[in-house]
C-alpha cells in the first residue's frame, strides 16, 4: 500500500529572540545569540549550546531542548571540521525524515543553502510568520497597557521638567543652563528604567529637527517651536512595548503652528473613531489623511529632497515588537478584533517643525479601546 | 575582441543598522527599519524611503542616497503591484549591469531568491563581512575607552548601594526592604543613562542564578553568595560598546568560594598576560582554562543537564557590537594588533554560584592595553 502521509514539514527559525520576536513569541525564551528552533508534528524544540542549555531547560516554553554539543560531536566524528548551526539543523531534520522547512522571509541565506544541499526544500514565508501574533490575548493587552501606563508617567515627568524652564533669547533654560534634548531624554528614560522599562532612541526633537519624524533630537531646545516626545520602551519583564507620542510647546506658538496642532489632533480623533474590527486599514488611514488635507496641509517633496506634510502610515501593530502587524496604512486588509495598533498622524514642515500625536488602541468589535490615558495641553 | 573586464560585483546589505552593525560600520547611519545598501566600483549608496531620505542625505557617510519611491513608481508602471525592497535592488543592479552580489551570510533568503530570479548570482559571505572591522582605529578605541570609563563609574555606583545594605537572615536589606537584582540593575542602568549610555539586559545575578552565565538575575539578593555584575552598554552618541564584569560578595564567603574567586582572578591575569599581536587566540584561552584546571576546578555536565565549570570562551571582540570578531576561544586565528577584546574567564557551579571577571583590552604589539580601571575587593 502506498504511503499516503504528507511530506513532513518543519517550521524552522535560526535567530536570536532579541532580533526575531517571532522566536520569542514561539518560545518565550530570551536569548541574545542565534539559536536553532524547530516545530514538527505540533511539538516545539530548541537546540541549545552549553552556554544556554541550563536556562533553556528552565525557561523556554517548548516541548524539548536538545543539546547542540551532541550533534556537533556527531558531525565532527563524521569529518565535518567546524559544524555550523545549519549543519546541525540539517542533521536533525534528516534523522526525522523532514524534507521541507518553512522558514521566515529573512532566514539566513547561508543556512538555506546548507539545508538545500542536504536535500531539504526551503520555503521562505513572507511576514507575518505567525499571523496569530497580530491578535492579542487579554493577557498580552494587559502587558501593553501596563507598559503604556508607565510610559505616560515618564512623559509627564519630562513635561514637568519642561515646565520648570524659562524662555531666554528663544531658548529653554533651566537653572542657568540650556535644556537639551539629551537631558530631557535622560529624564524620561530614567523614569522608565525605574519602572522596569527599557527605552531605546526615545525621540525628543524640537525646532527643525522635529520636521524629520525619525530624528532623535540633539542640542538645546528652542522656545516657541513644537517639541515631539515619542517614547517607545519595552517592559523588561514581559517583553511588550508601548509607543506614545505627545507634542508640546513652551512659549508662544505661531498661528500656523497652532492650526497644525489642531489639525493633527482632529486627524487623530478621526482615525480612532474609524477603528473597529473588520474595518479596512486604508479607511482609517484615509480618515487621518483627509482631515489633514481638509485643513490645508499638503504632502509632497520638500526643498532639499526630503518630504513634507504627512508622509508616513497612520499606525502599526504593537506587541513584542515596536513595529509589527497589522499596518494602519493605505492597505486593504481589515483590522482584526484583538489587534493592538498605534494611531499616530503627524505633520512635518522644515519651516514649522513637526507635530505628532500617538496613542495605542485595541481593535474591538464596537470600536477602539484606548490604552493611553495622558491628557496634556499643547502649550505647557 | 573579447571583453576581458571582470564581471562587476556589488556588495549588498538589506537590513537595519541596529541589528546589522556592518551596515552601521559602512554608512554610520542609524536606522531602525530595513534599508538597501550597495557598494559598486568603490562607491557606497543607500536607497531610502520617504521617511528616511532627509536624514540619510544629511547623516549617512555614503556617496549617494537614491529615493526608493523613484524605483517603486517605475516598477509599478511596469505592472509590479507591490514592489518589495529586493525588487528595487534587482532593478538597480540590472540597470548597472551587475550580475553578482556579495551579501552577508544572514542576508534574507527571500531577497536572495528575488535577486536570483532576476539573474543576479548571490554569493553569501561568512562573517566577518568587513574583516577590517576587527582592527580598530585609535578613534574607535577612544570611543570604547570612554564607554568603559562610564561603565566603571556605574558599577561603582551599584557597589556603593550594596555596601549600604545590612545582612539579615541571609538576605541583603536596604532601608527595611530586601535589595533585589532589579533594584541594583536600575541603579547601574540609571547611572549609565545619565552618562548617555544605554544598557540592555545588565546582569545582576546572585545565588544559584549566577551559576548560569546568561541569567539576568531576579528577586532578592542573598548575602554570603557571589553577585555577578556584567554591564555592557552602548554609547548613544558613538554607537560603541563597553563590556565589564565584576563579582562581589556581601557577607562572608566560604573557603571554596574564596578559592574560586582567586582562581578566576589568576586565570584572568594569565590570559591578559598572554595577549599580544600575533598570538593565536587558543593560547590565550588555554592560559585561562589551564589556570582554572590547575586550581582543581573541573568543567563538565552538571546535574540537571546544564554545564558547570568554565564552559564559555575567554573573550570576544568588542566595538559596534557587544559580540564581534575576533574570538578569544579555542581557535587558531592570531589576534591582530588593534583589536579590542574582552577577557572574561568565569566559574559556575550550581552549589556555589558564579564568578566572572571581565576587562576590555586592546591587542598591541607588545602586549595588552587594559581599557578598564576598576579595582574592587571581592568582599564589599
Amino acid at each position: 500500500m502506498p504511503d499516503a502521509r504528507p511530506v513532513p514539514e518543519a517550521t524552522v527559525i535560526l535567530a536570536d529572540s532579541e532580533t526575531c520576536r517571532d522566536l520569542f513569541y514561539a518560545t518565550r525564551f530570551a536569548v541574545g545569540d542565534p539559536i536553532l528552533y524547530f516545530a514538527l508534528h505540533g511539538r516545539k524544540y530548541l537546540v541549545a549550546s552549553d552556554l544556554e542549555i541550563g536556562r533553556a531547560l528552565k525557561e523556554a516554553d517548548v516541548h524539548g531542548v536538545l543539546p547542540l554539543s551532541r550533534y556537533t560531536k556527531r558531525l565532527k566524528r563524521r569529518g565535518v571540521k567546524t559544524p555550523l548551526l545549519p549543519d546541525v539543523l540539517a542533521e536533525i531534520l534528516a534523522s526525522r525524515g523532514v524534507k521541507r522547512a518553512r522558514v521566515p522571509h529573512d532566514f539566513p541565506v547561508y543556512a538555506a543553502e546548507i539545508l538545500r544541499k542536504a536535500g531539504v526544500k526551503v520555503c521562505p514565508s513572507m511576514p507575518p510568520f505567525f499571523p496569530e501574533r497580530a491578535v492579542k490575548t487579554e493577557r498580552e493587552i494587559a502587558a501593553i497597557c501596563d507598559a503604556a501606563r508607565a510610559t505616560a508617567v515618564a512623559i509627564r515627568r519630562g513635561v514637568a521638567l519642561l515646565r520648570r524652564t524659562k524662555v531666554r533669547d528663544g531658548r529653554l533654560v533651566l537653572g542657568g543652563d540650556a535644556l537639551t534634548s539629551e537631558r530631557l531624554r535622560a529624564e524620561i528614560d530614567v523614569a522608565l528604567l525605574r519602572a522596569g522599562l527599557v527605552a531605546k532612541d526615545t525621540i525628543v526633537a524640537g525646532g527643525t529637527q522635529a520636521a524629520d519624524p525619525h530624528h532623535r533630537g540633539t542640542g538645546p531646545l528652542r522656545a516657541h517651536w513644537p517639541i515631539v516626545l515619542d517614547v517607545f520602551p519595552r517592559d523588561g519583564t514581559t517583553g511588550y512595548y508601548a509607543d506614545i507620542t505627545r507634542t508640546v510647546l513652551r512659549g508662544r506658538p505661531s498661528k500656523r503652528v497652532s492650526d497644525m496642532y489642531g489639525a493633527v489632533r482632529e486627524a487623530h480623533a478621526a482615525a480612532v473613531a474609524k477603528i473597529a474590527a473588520g474595518v479596512p486599514a486604508k479607511e482609517v488611514h484615509a480618515a487621518a489623511a483627509d482631515t489633514l488635507k481638509a485643513h490645508g496641509f499638503v504632502t509632497g517633496r520638500a526643498p532639499g529632497g526630503g518630504m513634507q506634510g504627512f508622509f508616513h502610515g497612520t499606525g502599526h501593530g504593537l506587541g513584542l515588537a515596536v513595529h509589527e502587524g497589522p499596518r494602519v496604512a493605505a492597505v486593504d486588509d481589515p483590522l482584526p478584533a484583538g489587534a493592538v495598533v498605534t494611531v499616530e498622524p503627524g505633520l512635518y514642515y522644515p519651516r514649522l517643525g513637526g507635530i505628532r500625536h500617538e496613542d495605542d488602541v485595541v481593535v474591538r468589535e464596537g470600536g477602539a479601546e484606548n490604552l493611553v490615558d495622558l491628557d496634556l495641553p499643547f502649550v505647557v
